[in-house]
């Protein structure tokens, strides 16, 4: 390098502190960060007020796990998804979304109360808390709990208008009642389509796999468009996403993202783990492939801190819901 | 050492094999042993089979943890206890009592179907199958699950007469109903009680320690003999039994021993750990004073092995149910 | 989707329980399955059963691990695979095949008694133990142990007609002897061609990489098809699977899956890990891909659980052993 | 048990939910408790408030661990304590303090900033910050972060007059400067006797060993009492406390506890762990034993969450700041 | 295969020793391998020499994470990379490059003394070790250590001409000061680049990913070439090379390798892990395809050991630094 | 405390280094201390150097596992001790004792080669080890390996004169031969007696407990004094020291330590554990309680850090290891 310009680069920076920064959109992001080992732990680090008040987005965790057949413990997920937003955001490198700075976002805390007796009263308790959300003009973006609590979600966003699904998953999640239980996390697709709420002609469920498949009949015959994870890799990224936009359309859109979609190296603390799904950096690909859909609420479930010994669950929950977000606050602050 | 006696010790011992032992108790017991490594994993190592036939006790597993307020997974109890069973008897070192001697001992697997989906219903499954288990004149040695399957066991084995109770736990376990629901595993004591197949004056409660003892009114108004951790220490082991031994006398005596009885050192992979417990060394010279005792049952709760990193809890949950084998085997024998 | 439509479907669905399905071999599938947390832990969740007879595939336990260099404990490989059967099978839901719908096939328990004070012993033992398998006319699938067992399991095997091999392994296991012993597992496939039960020109072996290269003379020369990771990658699993089926033509052959061909974040709990190797994805479409050859056994070998903090070792052992069942039962089930 | 005390209890329990109890003490205690997985994390589940306004303790983090020799990571020890601060109080079941009932306490964040890079300016941070908590009345309980941050506590809370100290730790931590730094987290009870904010005729120190003997000459030249883990043992809890009570008399007293005072097993999760210490009942009756004392502060440290395998050290660390809380809030509350 | 064949394999191979191999290079190579459970640790299993004399290539470890921002442990990343460097080496299998036939190499130890007190004092202290490495003509081969430590590394090597370099990280680390100290592992390469020994215009920076995107505008404005994580997997490994060695060209070059680089599913133990990273797979082909640029050292950093429960962090770190020894000995061999 | 002394400990202490210290002979002490971070991992931080000359105490490490029956891994051992050396030492704070002050003391490395596919090779190459040392005049502290290693040593040691033996074990370790090995870690004491080695009448077995009581008849009948763990606590820690040198005597006695003697919560990371053993604080005062026998050597076995997940076993491994040291040392400089 010539010496002019090394003069010029000592003379500019030699004494710039870290938030000194040109570009204003990287300042403002900025202002959303903080100490990485301090305070309280959030939801992706966002500011926490129990009222829905002036909000455009909540975060919202739902601390339930007694829709599972195999291995409890989502309930913590939330918990552990607060933990590990020490360090998310709040700024996003490829797309360049800033949410915080896009939308009012805000931590406002558990569904509650809620206790693991009964699954029917859980899912009872969980909808009458969304439907506050959505009267208060609130969009939601949720940490399960596993996957069951999606269903009382949709009877709330969905009420007004079905809405359609993009659904990342190892499993379809549409079978029927276990001993008259039909509210299990094996089944809230087929719960919420029969409700009403939700369009399966407007679904795609990716990375389906595993031995469940025995169970999906539910999802081909109502129409939902499912790619098992070996069309996922021979069809590549963008054909997903092509795809799943095709899909989609315009109309109002929901994205739920069970954890268990992902490979078990990237989500060992998972309920029932599949082997052989998605990569981390695909489903980032994938995620950031669907800007300019019409979000209308989002959901990242499953994640279960006692089986994560190497907190990667954790980490790879909490950067999935802050895609999520990302993608509902832009949603949101164009329309 | 004198070389005549060196010479006897070398032709004696130079090629005997392990199994050529002269004591004939020892052999025998040895026979129950085998490789630590290879085969099937059961109960205490105890034979596997399916039918309640002509056994005397019966060794049974409960995957249910519905009934927790907090950490799940002691759901996977028995798997743990049965993965942990290849070192454990056959033989106890101190008592000389080889259960699979004295009694015809099987590992009859889990209770079946049991979902996680209501604990009113789990609860109601629990209790039919241990009524054939009494049907059949089979004495119950079960590993939980959570607490809260002792009340539907004893709702079978005290059906005909209120039995009494060594209870070791940290917690009394009598506290009332939670948002209506009553079975959860805070209340199987005040439970039994009221449903009569417990006499409260006959219970006496070891390890007591922890913040709920806001909810105990029942023990000490029902008449149950509580003795906190702190004054389980201060009185020493051996006036901890002489205590029980007054409390119980020669009426039947059921045993049930919650893990977190034990300081969470000793027992980390559990659903409420509490600061401060008993000792294994405590808890094993406390069991093996007891021996005499009328017992017409026992059980090993709690044990979450998601949470046992090390796997010490299994470890010592395999060795109490041992020890609680030793005392109902010797008592059946008895009897 | 129109209203119509959502009738026919709520009239279809709202009350079907989930076994309940209408595909004739998915409702056959799943009389194999059941619950998830409760039962005895069998290899694939197969029924146990002692003897052989009027089985035609076993699934076998070798509890043993002398011949490895390093890092002990697939001894304890079974028994990490059976826990993790939990939740495997019945039905693989991309080549549809229910191996227990096509065959008999039985957990027949662990090769017994193997103790760990000699190489050479052991692996006597071993080999005497699958002439019986083969006497028997059952088709042996087996969870290892360190890879030595795989030469005794040939020397059956391939007694009346040398077999062909697909390996999948990081390492090519064809060295010589260390310090006078031959047997250990790094060189079975040396062994069991100097045998002459195994055709070296009807070997492929996959994954190969790591600093062992230095080794690896034998398989050059004897003619066998070493595929390299970084050639693995450069092909493509497709132009692998032709390579693969070329090699091999329609003689007997064995499919042998070291986890150690796998990439360490899949398979850590392993005894010589080897950074770079190949994903699950990968070797699942890879196993997938040789339907329709003759197999005439299998082994998943080299689970060492000790060094598996995730478990992903286990369930990924689980998972292969069922994809190599699965080409094992269709192959017995057309022959 | 005759039938109509059964029936008494029936009538009054049958239908009793589990906050409905008599004991006034009870019930009030009870207000401060709530759900164990939902909500924020606070430090012993105290209500979260920023400012000091109104408070009579404050509960205070210190996310600081750049003195440290050897292990780093107590930076974490805040977080790790709310986390498991889901379950813990609000009342002391052998005292029947409740502290939230005693005084108005808050968790009310971390200092902040606090980064790692100079141990002078985090220690300068630190003081800066307690002068505040002084300057409003308030009485600090902290959380560390490594022992070093005492001192800059100390020199706040013994600025008018020098305090006594009650000091649970496996080394004096009165060693000199390393390369000119004096602060490290050997040596802030000689750095606060040298400031004179601390009196050493009035400090205890409990529990010493390890090999760190070499450096303690500072404790017994300026008048320390020390109590080696040996002679703890050999005098009991009894005389233990004892000799402190006499030793610190009705001067303001500062308790201070590191958790590697306790036997690493109890406490693996810290930065210079020393085999061989208290138990955590031993622990817990000493703390007990010190009601009355003229309390002005507390601390508890040394929690590394990082080496915390079982999380047992993050448990202990919320139980013994919650025995601390207990005292400092009775005197609080008595003066 | 042909009986003559095999009779000729049999009497070639049925005696062979392991180590009496055929191929010269390879018998060599071995002479530098060992036992793999006995004997100290090294660094690579190299010889152990405290002095530099004789050498070409010194391998040094940096015990110091005092640059660290949120997750610290990085000081203890030497003494885990010896560890594991019982297997590792000495032969590269794609490259047949084997470093310690082509010079003469040896772990020297650490940079001592180096105490985490003060950022500034310990970043003087690596400067004034690596100018005598330079002094005395020898190459260092490093282990980190956070990435603070390749700034003081730069000061030395690139001293007489300012140096390029290959930089595999999740983050740019040319972000300003914080809190008025600049030599915090966010920032390395603008220091070096204001000092003037490193060369923006021949620097490639590959990976980059996650939030911190707000702080990387030096490295944009100084001319470095910035390939993104999501560039690198449109690109290809191949692609990514080509631009690399354009832009290095043969000037002096050093390589530094962030283990965060990496997905945190092969790097969970590092400070700042960050979802979405290139797997070893990619980063080994990468690092092979850069022989014959003119290497002047090279280093590892941020292995965490105490966030890698798996030891997976440590298995890559060790395997990266032997393919950045490979390059280096090669460069060094043929200069 | 009075300003004057207040003044005057500012005085001598306010500039004062930690290295800086009055008692002469801590200062010695402390020149064997160094850096914990840093540097190569040698047993008790001692010297390393291979060759035997000019030492009185050698520090041996035998990475040896091919005597166990159930879980291995303690080939390991040594590497595991070596590691926690970090913070051991090198001065005992209760006795006083700086063995490297005493003695002179070296870490001579690993018995090599070691292989474990034979027990019988492995116990010859063993023996043939420690006769070398014994004929260079030097005391070995060994470092294990499985608990079979102890009857090689013993074959050196007590060549000229039976020894005596304090063992501290959950097991007697004097079974038979099985399948006619009889060199496994359970029998080495008989075959050291058999031998002629070992005096039986100069043998105290401390600790023991478990199963495994069937087969201890040879201790019996040979005359060892056996002390099963509920004795020990029985008789309390004095009067084991008491009775323990009046078993041995001035004799020649051995010291041999099985980390499985320790309860498993202090030492869950060995092979064989047995619930309810003794405590480190027991251990300890029982190791220094025997501070005048005439020690001619001792070992610390059965460490395997594969079972380790919080180290703890690692660092009471260590500890003992050193306490043993301690006794050596202060034998041999008094001799």
């Amino acid at each position: 390098m010539d010496k002019k310009k090394l003069e010029a680069l000592r003379k500019k920076y030699s004494n710039k502190q870290y938030h000194d920064v040109d570009d204003p959109e990287h300042k403002k992001a900025m202002l959303n960060a903080d100490d990485m080992a301090s305070g309280l732990a959030t939801l992706l680090d966002a500011p926490f007020q129990e009222s829905l008040k002036g909000l455009d987005i909540a975060l919202i965790g739902i601390p339930f796990d007694s829709g599972v057949f195999h291995r409890t413990g989502a309930r913590f997920g939330p918990r552990a998804i607060r933990d590990m937003s020490m360090s998310v955001g709040p700024f996003n490198h490829q797309t360049r979304i800033s949410p915080f700075n896009l939308c009012n976002v805000a931590d406002v805390g558990d569904v509650a109360p809620l206790h693991g007796f009964s699954l029917e009263e859980g899912i009872k308790t969980i909808e009458e808390y969304y439907h506050k959300v959505i009267d208060a003009g609130v969009v939601p973006v949720s940490a399960g709990g596993d996957h069951s609590v999606t269903y009382p979600i949709m009877k709330a966003v969905g009420r007004e208008q079905a809405i359609g699904m993009i659904h990342i998953d190892a499993h379809c999640d549409t079978m029927g009642a276990a001993e008259d239980h039909k509210f299990h996390h094996g089944g809230p697709f087929r719960n919420a389509v029969l409700a009403g709420v939700l369009d399966p002609e407007r679904c795609v469920q990716i990375g389906i796999r595993g031995s469940a498949e025995v169970f999906w009949e539910f999802s081909y015959e109502s129409g939902m468009t499912v790619i098992p994870v070996q069309d996922f890799h021979e069809m590549g990224v963008k054909e997903v996403i092509a795809k799943t936009r095709e899909v989609l359309g315009d109309g109002p859109t929901y994205i739920t993202f069970d954890v268990d979609g992902l490979d078990p190296v990237y989500a060992p603390g998972t309920g029932t783990p599949e082997v052989g799904g998605l990569s981390t950096a695909d489903a980032i690909q994938l995620l950031r492939g669907l800007r300019g859909l019409n979000f209308v609420g989002g959901d990242l479930v499953e994640v279960a801190p006692a089986y994560d010994a190497t907190s990667n669950t954790a980490q790879v929950g909490k950067q999935m819901m802050f895609e999520i977000l990302c993608l509902v606050a832009e949603s949101k602050a164009n329309n």
